[in-house]
């Protein structure tokens, strides 16, 4: 049946649609394979509202036997998302700060342990969180443009990446590369993110819906119970940690966030974001 | 004094041989090194008789002061190893499985944590367990032929490499590499297993002998109480892993093995096997 | 106020330097930027004395306001550092043997927990010790000469480096590079050490100052909180397992160091080496 959620004008039958305001999500039955557009214009801000939306969307495409895999692309130009929304961090109360990092840990526990194929389509800029979603799929495939760069950046704004950010890169382009790369706040254009690892590999941005789905369907060629449970051992040290934490990181945030040093440097960078536009 | 086990016809004195069925085993004294031919046509499968000689000449090489390095190869044309015996594994009762499973982890807890120096000199393709052993070598030489190639190929068979096949993957290539591969299954032609690691070196096919051999002798270069103490504290961690969870892995190996579904991929990959001859 | 250790003749005012006898320090304070000099010929060996300075200069660094970074650079021609002085481990007392273990985890422990930004200029061969102490910085330039080589070369005297050096060494280049540099006791020439990761880039001795300087730059750009809890987040663990076993690590040294067999090596190694004068 339709979802009660699809907007009207896309096509019924084999392919279903649902959208929200964050995201809109379509899903092909006869291959198995959503996508999940990230539509927050300007530059998909990963606020309380889009993590929301997203994990919602992803629990029902986890829970829909007729979905096996999920391709993650941008439909806003020149950004896939910019990570996470500064203004939920910034003058807000404990219990909003608490609210939020827990949604931000829920999406990486949903979208990092994901029984689905998952492949991001970076078809733009991609820092912070923005890059941790790229990181926490299978295999990322980016577009060559070098005016594009992916990398956790956070340091550049004062402020440090959780554990679980750096574990999960750590596991994606090793320690040294991520030792580097997370001090420095390193943005890689991306023909450098593919150098060290961080993308899978480059495409000309018209062909990045088509490899997506090539890749994609090599991925689901395997039995997907073999592959579950392998994907499951290679990440459930990395999982376990957060769940084992969860609190403690929640109080760390809160802690970190609600000093007036960082509160200023948060403030400061929007300030020069507002600027720029 | 020569192996009670020693065929008839191969030389005596600087060389001792000894032979099974399965295993042909050459020492020569002058140098401390052993080679270890794999010749159990057709593909070298590792059936219970297979790990059972394995073990029994590893662990008689061991113990043998004259010996100090091993070479695996095979004597079987393009095959390396197939990796586990799949009749072994399929309608067979509980306690030939529990056996079975206790000889593969026998076979790499000797291997792994063997105090010689090993060197797997690949002459052909090595799928799976055939993989295993030379990820547990010291050093992997393969010929260049692109026709061969080597992987844990588990998922492609519908079921799921043990945790200690991972670390030692993980421990060679990383674990970007090893997530990938894993997932997929991939069976990775030799020009491709050496750009990711999982070889050290291609060498055209007449030249392998001779390279293994010089690999060897560079390796015995060394003072062997240093480079054996070294080489435990490189791998001890993922070695006591398995030793402190092997009746676990192997009633886990048990009850998966069991299950109908598995059994059932099994049987299928076996009739596609008996038909590709 | 100038150090009280301040040499005659050396500029006041924007550079503050303090030399001991092994070690020269030179600190830019409009850059923040000290440089730590190791002159202590013929081959900078991390003697007692030598590991004693160069530990109160660090510790006098770290504690300075006016010092954001450090680079580590010889003094001597050819050589960065031969490492550990084998003169202190050989034919002393067991309390010596103490002491002096000491102070190499001493040294290690300040140099790779140091809150400010570390860069070696490698500017001559770094086996052993000296390639430690560039291993625990945070970034390695090395003169692109290929008759200056490094690496942890212990295994080729008989020795086996202990597990904080390999941590250290494995969270620079990986599992399997460390695995077989290690058990081959390997000094790897600057080409070579460059393709390892065993250091960041190769410039020609004459833009060696200058790179690094260009280098350090870059990292003081960041904001120091931010950077210095991501790298206390990355190098944690390791430092961590130092600590909690460092008597334990003390011990060990000792009982293996004092062995007839290990003295014997030793004692022919120092031979050699003065043979070859």
């Amino acid at each position: 049946p339709p979802s009660p959620l699809q907007p009207p004008g896309l096509p019924l039958g084999p392919c279903r649609a649902f959208s929200n305001n964050k995201v809109l999500v379509e899903l092909d039955e006869s291959s198995g394979v959503a996508t999940m557009k990230f539509k927050s214009p300007p530059v998909n801000s990963l606020s309380l509202d889009f993590l929301t939306e997203f994990c919602i969307s992803l629990e029902k495409l986890e829970n829909d036997r007729a979905c096996r895999g999920v391709i993650f692309t941008s439909a806003v130009p020149k950004i896939f998302s910019s990570g996470l929304d500064i203004t939920e961090m910034c003058g807000k109360s404990t219990e909003h700060y608490a609210e939020f990092w827990r949604a931000v840990q829920e999406m990486w526990l949903r979208l990092y342990g994901s029984n689905m194929v998952t492949v991001s389509a970076v078809n733009g800029s991609s820092p912070a969180g923005g890059c941790l979603i790229a990181l926490s799929c299978d295999y990322r495939i980016m577009v060559e443009n070098p005016k594009f760069s992916i990398g956790l950046n956070e340091a550049q704004l004062g402020i440090v990446a959780p554990f679980w950010f750096k574990d999960t890169f750590v596991n994606v382009v090793g320690h040294r590369v991520a030792e580097r790369s997370l001090q420095l706040g390193s943005l890689h254009p991306a023909p450098e993110a593919q150098r060290l690892g961080l993308v899978d590999e480059l495409v000309p941005e018209e062909k990045l819906q088509e490899k997506a789905v090539a890749v994609m369907a090599q991925w689901l060629a395997l039995p997907d119970h073999a592959r579950q449970l392998t994907k499951s051992m290679m990440r459930k040290a990395v999982l376990d940690r957060l769940v084992a934490h969860r609190e403690e990181d929640i109080q760390n945030f809160i802690s970190f966030i609600s000093k007036e040093s960082i509160q200023k440097s948060l403030r400061m960078y929007m300030e020069m974001l507002k600027k720029k536009k």
